[in-house]
């Protein structure tokens, strides 16, 4: 399988269908079964002590799957999260995420794969998660589009 | 064990330590190691379509699992969520989150339980999560407090 | 929705179809989405040091979800497991096992719940499982069964 | 940080400590933070239309997992599963498993990591695990060892 869309094809889908993360994700490379994009981290985002927000890793690792996930299937389709496993393992310094997803698996019902995060600049992860995406199910029978 | 915080004492922790949460959560039930919580869903955490999103179910599950965890140890410690794993299991109705805590295990290094997340009014858990957080430690040898 | 099999019914489409297991699983309770059974635990499932071993606490908690699954579709179904995420939280006993398995959720396409595992005769759990499992996909269009 | 055992070193110490599972587990290579394995399958871990159990499956991501930690920190030590996340993505083959266990955090608490499974001479993993485990604790105080 092939790469369905170009960067800048994703980056315009992306902007018109999440208004609300517009310009936060920086799509950086992608390959088949795999991308990296980048998340910038607001003020909103960070925590006392200068590290970054559960919600905000959470998003990361979302997103980026997400993004792996229409590269390979195009624009038409929706894929939803049905599972997120994340481990937390070392604390993210106060810059944007460089998050790379990789699908391990893209099959008619689910697509698994994982997200290594990184805080910009450190070369350790401080996250790593698993998610599990439900692909949309074409209607079957006849007479249905 | 007991409960080592009032739900007052609680409250009043929360709205002090994480000044960015204040209001979003009322804590409705304490007890030894379940507590029942309700986060306040504002137009910021819907999404089109009249769901909430991801990260506003991330920080419900972890809220709701540090409160419990909180009640137990009591306000000097701090814990961190190591991992968290979460089952999206309904869409979210544009409501409410009520969500259920329940420590399994308290021990000295780490927190493990999970939470069920329901919209305010349906019957039906929208996500399930299991989380694990590693335990405040405490400085050994002589000399030390 | 109901259970769709007794539980003799249930214990002997266990014995037919997976042999290998025959004998170990007994089947204490049923009720809608929710059962318990007990496994037994051999010599060869104990580990040095008397306790029990990770590959049986795994068949413990994968069986007492697939027999919950069982319960509510009934025996002409498959479902295989595609994802089990379990927190091994206190040292078992070298007794036998004790699971209560709970569906969260029973979907077109996925089932997904937890199962709690207790050593018999302790009080509080050794293991805690969520787990997911791909729902038996029926043929779609005309001409078929 | 280096590899702190060879490889005739480790399988001499995996067959006296964990008899029972003597010639199971070949080590094919070793690097820092990294272990590839085979683990032998014999008919006990078949099942019926000739795949490989669920249990075989854990016991390969645990075992590998084991084998990378203890590379790293040497044969002293004891650690033990925390947690065990496994995505089953395709149907196993009848035959050898091969395992290639990541660390992704070696932590004074935690270890975290991953561990892709392959069917010996298929292309494609047929599960990918997370895992974290319990470190030693080393006691602490003065006038011990």
């Amino acid at each position: 399988m092939t790469v369905k869309m170009s960067i800048p094809e994703m980056q315009e889908f992306l902007d018109r269908v999440f208004p609300q993360m517009k310009g936060a994700f920086t799509i950086l490379e992608v390959a088949p079964f795999r991308v990296k994009v980048r998340m910038r981290i607001t003020d909103d985002d960070l925590r006392p002590g200068g590290t970054v927000s559960g919600p905000a890793m959470f998003t990361a690792v979302d997103c980026a799957y997400y993004i792996a996930t229409l590269a390979m299937i195009g624009p038409e389709a929706l894929a939803v999260t049905t599972s997120c496993h994340i481990d937390f393992m070392r604390r993210p310094a106060p810059t944007d995420l460089i998050a790379e997803a990789r699908i391990l698996k893209l099959g008619k019902v689910l697509s698994v794969g994982d997200v290594l995060v990184y805080s910009d600049g450190m070369a350790e992860p401080v996250a790593h998660a698993n998610l599990t995406y439900s692909m949309p199910q074409k209607p079957s029978g006849i007479g249905v589009k």
